[in-house]
Order: structure tokens, then sequence, then C-alpha cells
């Protein structure tokens, strides 16, 4: 089979390479589609070299069936549609001892810490499998994973119906959390810098601000009666986003911080106080996140084929990449079932 | 009377002034003592002249007897023992409608905003009266306002039994979050720079640290058996304090920012995330938490002689502020009923 490994900052090579023999507890995935995320694109760029050990086959968003099971694994049979949870705790640490297993002091970020999905034939431990539904295409199915994240981000922020959402960067997660908070009942506005974005964005049926042409916390005032949003999303990762989140929201709202912002950002503590602001960090997911992820796609909430920018076989891993960089692409999927190898 | 009056920055003026007239729907109150707070310092060093009329008659920390009753008051006689919530909402905006009149987006803070209590005869309306018992000191009364602060404060950060929660900066609020976090149930550390107040709060029973002698994350990653703290409360208005902040806290942990930071701060929103933490603006007070604050310190729950550090007429307010300014001083009362006029 083909593996797209990470070998160094922007360099990523194609191995042929024998699937691994399967141990027990484990089972062999046959890797259909796997998505390519901004963190990956972290990884391609060299800043997690600390965290991924090289070569690395990176890869956490993905669908496929299964092709073999291990042994003393129950419950799953050749040819069922599945994918994974990426995430491995430890169940010992405080974190996990209080039941955020998710956010687990000592997390395995599959596709990060440990191997990923970018190979045709991947061996996981059954019990991160999530079984998909038949009716569910494989394509979408690999948005499963992002669409989790952003369900975990809304639950996160308790949006409710009626609410007044700001989604601050319109990249693949903002319009996820977007779809997925108008799913909620919410009314959306989601604020982007890039042109191209933002035309994308607005055929989907959202508001959609262009901070450099309209003031957005005039606007937010006006399109919420003088109250201010119940809830702003940060997902873009820019200063200059975080310092305007607390002046979008409403007394006593949110700002969910969803985007990983590397340095200490200056953050209006002024307004936090004057308005009892809340701040919430929102880090990946739960399993109910996961189920609920497929749930949406399987019924057509998400608008998977608008979000799929294009389709690209494991050979051509970096031009996925070079699209990315280019902002060109929401989301590109890589295809392992094109590998051209016979096993 | 006499009034104590801030004119401009650094100077505060004793006036000769006759009792206002009492209109419908007002109390005359006999001020017995008026605390001076950190808000008030504020004032004196004029940062908030944009706000503040003069000459005004700052003052909002009070306790007092009701000397007359206006018309249209039910409820209320003559010689009752009260203090007065220095909050007066619009009850229209949306802040208001929502169910927060206690951070109205057009507050009147009376005392800043409005005339305050240092003066010997105040009239105020009826309505923001609170009953005091007769039980209960009118010098230690004159802590009711910011015994009401610290317990908004705990509530607002969830403070439960067992929970370890750390207060950065050990000022009279920093203490009195510390002592009604303790009365919850939560064992509690206090972080301090002053060397004199670290041993006046060490006095009190608290695990005290000096910042710059200890590694406080390792402190409190000690002390929490890896875990991290409950909650911090952030009540320096130091920027340093704010970024360690967020390292000092669980995963899901809490941080409560209480202290005044007029500029942004930076904060560690890689941790905010990384660990799912909740940051909470607290902000004054509602009146459970004023009734609350009666009853802690009526039943000796607060070291109200402890943290009063000296009794000054109203004719030596100048005198109050230079100790403040000093930093010797935890809480500095004026005394009221001493200012010498026959009315």
């Amino acid at each position: 089979m083909l593996t797209a490994n990470y070998v160094g900052a922007r360099n990523i090579e194609i191995h042929h390479r024998d699937p691994e023999p399967l141990r027990d507890g484990q089972v062999r995935v046959e890797v259909a589609y796997a998505g390519i995320c901004g963190t990956d694109l972290h990884i391609f760029h060299g800043h997690m070299d600390s965290r991924v050990r090289t070569p690395a086959v990176i890869g956490h968003e993905m669908s496929g069936r299964i092709a073999d099971i291990g042994g003393g694994v129950t419950g799953w049979k050749v040819g069922d549609h599945v994918t994974v949870m990426p995430l491995r705790w430890d169940g010992t640490c405080p974190g996990c001892l209080a039941g955020h297993q998710h956010i687990c002091q000592n997390l395995d970020f599959v596709g990060i810490d440990s191997p990923g999905a970018l190979q045709r034939f991947w061996n996981v431990d059954a019990d991160i499998l999530v079984a998909l539904p038949d009716s569910l295409r494989l394509d979408h199915a690999a948005l499963v994973e992002p669409v989790a994240v952003a369900v975990h981000d809304v639950r996160r922020g308790e949006v409710a119906a009626g609410d007044h959402v700001v989604v601050l960067g319109g990249g693949p997660i903002g319009v996820l959390i977007a779809t997925v908070a108008r799913h909620a009942g919410a009314k959306v506005a989601v604020v982007e810098l890039d042109e191209g974005r933002r035309s994308a964005i607005a055929k989907l049926g959202f508001e959609v601000l262009d901070p450099t042409e309209s003031d957005q916390v005039d606007w937010v005032t006006t399109w919420t009666s003088g109250a201010g949003a119940d809830i702003a999303f940060e997902v873009s990762g820019a200063a200059s986003a975080m310092l305007a989140a607390t002046d979008l929201v409403k007394v006593r709202g949110t700002v969910v911080v969803v985007a990983i912002h590397p340095q200490p950002r200056p953050v209006n503590l002024q307004r936090v106080f004057w308005r009892e602001l809340r701040l919430l960090g929102a880090r990946v997911y739960e399993r109910t996140d996961f189920e609920r992820a497929i749930e949406l796609l399987d019924e057509g909430a998400i608008p998977a084929d608008a979000l799929i920018s294009s389709i690209r076989p494991i050979t051509d891993t970096a031009g996925a990449f070079a699209d990315l960089e280019a902002g060109k692409a929401m989301k590109v999927l890589i295809d392992l079932g094109a590998d051209g190898e016979s096993k």
C-alpha cells in the first residue's frame, strides 16, 4: 500500500509499505477517504515538530470499511462502515478522573501523536471505532471529525434556539459551527476577511460581514436590537478578532475560544468584567459529539458537497496541502482507495 | 453637616452644607460609617474624571440609621439600622430585560455617578435600602458592600465545598473572597506581593504565597495532587497575575476576573483552549449577595475587626486616602457621627 508521510517542514513523501500485522484488540480499516485539516497544515509547516515523530503517517479525519478483525474484538464485522474518534486518554490523570477524558492531561491524539489515516490499511484499536450508517456516503463521512468539533463547540457554547451567534473566521470549522448553530435554531452571522470564502458562505444562506468594510460592533448591535450577540465563536486565530469578540457579545454573553492562539493575546478584560462575560475554551469532542455529527451528516444537515473542494489521490497529497495553503480550498479529501497498490 | 468632596485629582475638600430637602420616595439616612475602597482611590487619582461630576460627594460603602422618612415610603421607621445597595438600573435595557439588572447597560452607581455617603445626612431612594439587624455593629456593617462583592464573586465562580481556590491579590476584596470561599468549605491559598499583607493573611489562617519567592504553578500543582486549582480569582489587576491565572487551574477550571484591568491584557488562550477553561467576569452584586453578606457579618464569619485598619473623622478623609495609597491599610472607615456639626 501507499502511505503519505510527513518527513520535515514542507515535505510530504509517499512510501510503499506493507500493512502492519494486526494485533489483538485491533481492527484493520480500509481507509476510503481522509481529510486534511488546519492541524495537518500546522504539522506540514513544521510548527509541531516537537510533537510529531518523523516519518509520520498523519491524518485523523477519515471514513472506511472494516477489512479484518483482530483477536478478542467483538461487535464488528468485515465490511462495516466506520470512522475513528482519534483520541486515546490515560484514564488515570485528574482530568480523566473528573470525567473529562477528551481533554486528558496526557492525551494521545491519533494521527498526530501516533500514526494516522493517510494509509490504505490502517490498524486501529477497536474501542475508538465509531459505526457509520450505510446510508451515509463515505466521502461525506470523512467530515465526521470536523463536524464533531463544531457540534462540541456549539454544545460548549450552550447555543439555543433564537440566539444570535457570531462566528469570527469562515474557514471549514467556522462554517461548520455556523451550520450546526443554525440547525439548533440560532441566527448566525459569519465574519470573514477572504472575499471568495465570504461569497461561498453567503451562498449557504448566512449573514456575512467583511470586518474591513463595516464596523462589526455597530452591525451586531443593530442586528441584536442593542443587546449584543448571545455567543461569539473565535475561530480565526487572529489577535484582532479576539480583541473584537468581547465587544460583540451581550451582558452575560459568551465567547468560545476555538482557534489556536500560540501566543498570549490581548483580551479586553475590562469588558469581560463590565458585562460579566464568559470565555470558554473548546477543544476536540466527546463521543456524543461524534455520534451527533454522524446523525447531522446522515440527515443532510451539513452542506458536505459545498464544503468538499476537491478529492485527490494519495500520490497528490502534496497538492492537497498546496491548495489549503493557498486558501483556495475549504476541505480537501484524499481518496485512499485509489492508491494503485494490490495490498 | 460636613461633606467630603472630591474636587479634582488628589484633592478632597470638606464642605459645610445643609442637608438636601427630603423628596417623596426617599429616606434620610444618618450615616454612621462609610468605607473607602479601591474604586474611591481610582476616583481620588483622577482616573474616573470622565464619569464623576465635581464637586462629588463620593462613598458607597456605609451603614447608618433612618433619620426621617419621605412621603409614600412604607415599611421603614425612624431609627432602623440600614445600609444601601448603591445600584440604580434603568429596567429597560436588554441587560435588565434579560434579568441582569445589577449590570444594567446604563447603570447608575450611587456614590460614583450620583452623590454618595460621605455626608452625615444622606437622602436615598427607599428602594435601595437594605435592612440591618440590630445585632450587627454599625462599624462592621460598613463592610456589607465589599462583603457582598466577595459573596457575588464566590457565587459567580460556583465555589463548592472541597474545592481548591487560589486568590491572586490579598487586598480587602481578595481577603474577603478568601474568607467567603473558605466559609463555603473551600481550601484557599492567597498570592500576595506585600509582606505586611501576607503576614496579616497568614494570621487569618490562609495558605499564603509570595510569587517572587516560590513557583506558584509548582506549588498549586503539588497542593492539588497534580490537578490544578478548581477556581482562581484574579483580584490584583496585575498583568502578570492574569497571565499566571490560567496556569493555576485544572482541566475545565475557572478563572474569575474581579479586578479592573483598564488595558487589554495578554491571556494564555492556548491554555484556555487546551484545558477547556472558563473565564468569568464578576462585577458588583445582586440583592441576594447583599443579604448573604449581612448574614455572614452578623454571624461573625467575616474578620471585620482584623480588616478595619482605622476609623477616622470626616475631617480627616484625606488622611484615609493617604493610608490606602501607602498600602498600609486594609479598610479605613470614616466616622460620620463625629462631624461636630449640629445638623
